[in-house]
């Protein structure tokens, strides 16, 4: 096991009907900025429970953060902030509006010129404006971590950010949320916190037994959930499960003590900024060409995880290994999820070269759990995806 | 899944040598005083390192809290505290050191006349003096929890106590302490924490997936690593795995959104402070017993752990029921664990009786998951256990 320190502070209310404590989490003379997406909560009655929870605070609003959250938007929000004097965040939304949140609580108190800088020049944010969270989508995670990624459209760039001061102060997960969901954010949110496991967990065997096992948990609850969550959304154990796993990929315990990956997320970013493609069906593009070409260094792992997760028990450890890549593909597959990227674009000739170049460009040679991926195995990966 | 709200704000420092990183944790202006147990932590290095991790804090100590910390040596340290004025404790040492400091950070606050009170009235702790801890023993799960179990010799009485203010600001795990402590000690722990999921997992299905999962990953490693921790507590990998389930088993995380039990607990107490019997042997002691008598209650649950955890297989749900509990014997007896009365006491005689009807005398009237179990389901539990 490598050595690691973990705190995560963030206090998650959990259940059925919990939006009205968010009253009691937030300091009573706060200036509230409620932050939201595209109005899909005006339609599933979550804008007007948080408004009567928000009813004897003093609160303004900002909507419209688009998925991907845009940097040009942000700065809407961000003069507001500043303009109205701004004192607390709430996030009501998913992966997009927590992570936009994240940049305005770090921008807020930002004191340097230029807040892209904390994009661009990887800036730690070890204190930020405290915010809050109802999450609305279960997928990436935010609501229990402290980071996040934003993108400009501008530059076609997608960027990650973080530090101990983005944890939300609370996160109200309540399940309920999931059965107005579209079946597309389903599937998205299956795939995202799949992943999200594959990347703490498909390195090398680094003995930290207890952290294999959790990832391998939550893997096979999203086996086991996530077709009863497409069929019957309002399936409230099963949507239960599927929104605790989605938290728990992503809130930091499974990857401390271990080696970490994330070249998938590096390499799907790009297809999203490039192409516009959904950010889970990215992932579920990238990681299986992934896979195959760092088959050599993985193999240990995936026949680890085609044992335990696919009951995988005959066969030779490489044939384990390879069965373990086939099935994480069919199983995106089972959710309609395309594993090509030729499923989702025609123009796909030279994406290889083009993310490689932008690799280059920005220094990422050094990509993966042995940071020994350069810009021209990113081509071979890419290429593979096609 | 039910309902669950959860907080842990503990910050975990895990690894090799990490002692010395306690000077970062502690405010700078802090007059520190350092608790600890038996004076073992002066055999192997730990006090040293403590001190020299110190050396630029104004510091007292108060050594020698006693297995099953005291209330009258915890007094005793108080009067120090108040005296000289004191504003952060350190733990070094186990379970029973950090308890008794979680005791000291609630009564170095508390208002009341009488400390005693916190225990017998169970006032929750929101607000305690500020402190952390040096794990020396992995077992309870209080390096990262905010509970604590106090022992008052004078009434033979063990009673708990907790409060959102007595989590550890930060703990340091070194898994290297380990490798001094003798087998008693590590038998001990793997049972104690073992017993912990039980407490948490042993009750009926409640649909919360993740975290049977969880439950059952900690069991998993459990039963991997004990019996290499065993053999030779040296060996890093094995320990590493130990220290984390030990501290997983009892941080909050597994009971979230799931029945809990904890009659085991409230029983083995009792054979502590009659018999002075070590907590971890109570509790193996104990649950076969429970478990055989509340089988039907139980046996669902009983059947999923000795398929996923034992890899049972064969067998109806009631056949795999019953070898749950054998097998759950034969662990502990594997690590030369007594699982009856008899084994640790020739005068067990009206123990039963003594216990139901300190039960009564208090009130508990409602044990386990179901709050059905009266003083007299408790006497045939303890004969059975004799």
């Amino acid at each position: 096991m490598l050595d690691f320190e973990y705190k995560n502070p963030t206090k998650i209310i959990f259940g059925k009907g919990k939006i009205k404590n968010i009253a009691k989490e937030i300091p009573a003379d706060s200036k509230v900025l409620l932050l939201y997406g595209g109005g899909s909560i005006k339609n599933n009655g979550i804008y007007e429970q948080v408004k009567e929870a928000l009813k004897d605070f003093q609160f303004l609003e900002f909507g419209g953060i688009p998925a991907n959250p845009e940097y040009e938007v942000l700065l809407q929000a961000l003069k507001v902030i500043k303009e109205e004097n701004i004192t607390y965040l709430l996030a009501v939304g998913g992966g997009s509006v927590i992570d936009g949140t994240k940049f305005l609580s770090s921008a807020a108190l930002y004191e340097g010129r230029n807040p892209w800088d904390i994009l661009t020049k990887s800036i730690r944010t070890e204190k930020g404006m405290p915010f809050g969270t109802v999450l609305t989508i279960p997928a990436t995670g935010s609501e229990m971590n402290s980071g996040a990624v934003i993108t400009r459209a501008e530059t076609q760039e997608k960027l990650g950010m973080g530090g101990p001061g983005l944890f939300p102060e609370f996160s109200v997960l309540d399940p309920q949320v999931v059965s107005s969901l579209p079946e597309r954010q389903l599937v998205n949110g299956i795939t995202d916190a799949y992943t999200h496991v594959l990347e703490q967990y498909m390195t090398y065997p680094a003995g930290a037994f207890l952290q294999d096992r959790f990832s391998e948990s939550i893997m096979q609850t999203l086996i086991e959930v996530g077709p009863r969550v497409i069929k019957d959304p309002s399936d409230y154990e099963a949507a239960s499960n599927f929104m605790w796993c989605c938290t728990m990929a992503l809130n930091g315990l499974i990857q401390k003590g271990v080696p970490t990956d994330w070249a998938v997320h590096s390499m799907g970013h790009e297809l999203t900024a490039l192409f516009g493609i959904d950010h889970a069906r990215t992932l579920a593009i990238v990681a299986p060409s992934h896979y195959r070409y760092n088959f050599e260094a993985k193999k240990a792992k995936l026949a680890q995880y085609a044992e335990r997760v696919w009951d995988v028990k005959e066969g030779t450890l490489e044939e384990k290994a390879v069965i373990a890549i086939q099935k994480t593909e069919e199983f995106f597959q089972s959710m309609d999820i395309k594993t090509k990227l030729s499923d989702y674009t025609e123009s796909y000739e030279g994406t290889a070269q083009t993310i490689a170049k932008r690799f280059t460009a920005r220094g990422w040679t050094r990509l993966g759990e042995h940071k020994a991926l350069a810009p021209s195995d990113v081509e071979k990966i890419i290429e593979m995806s096609y």
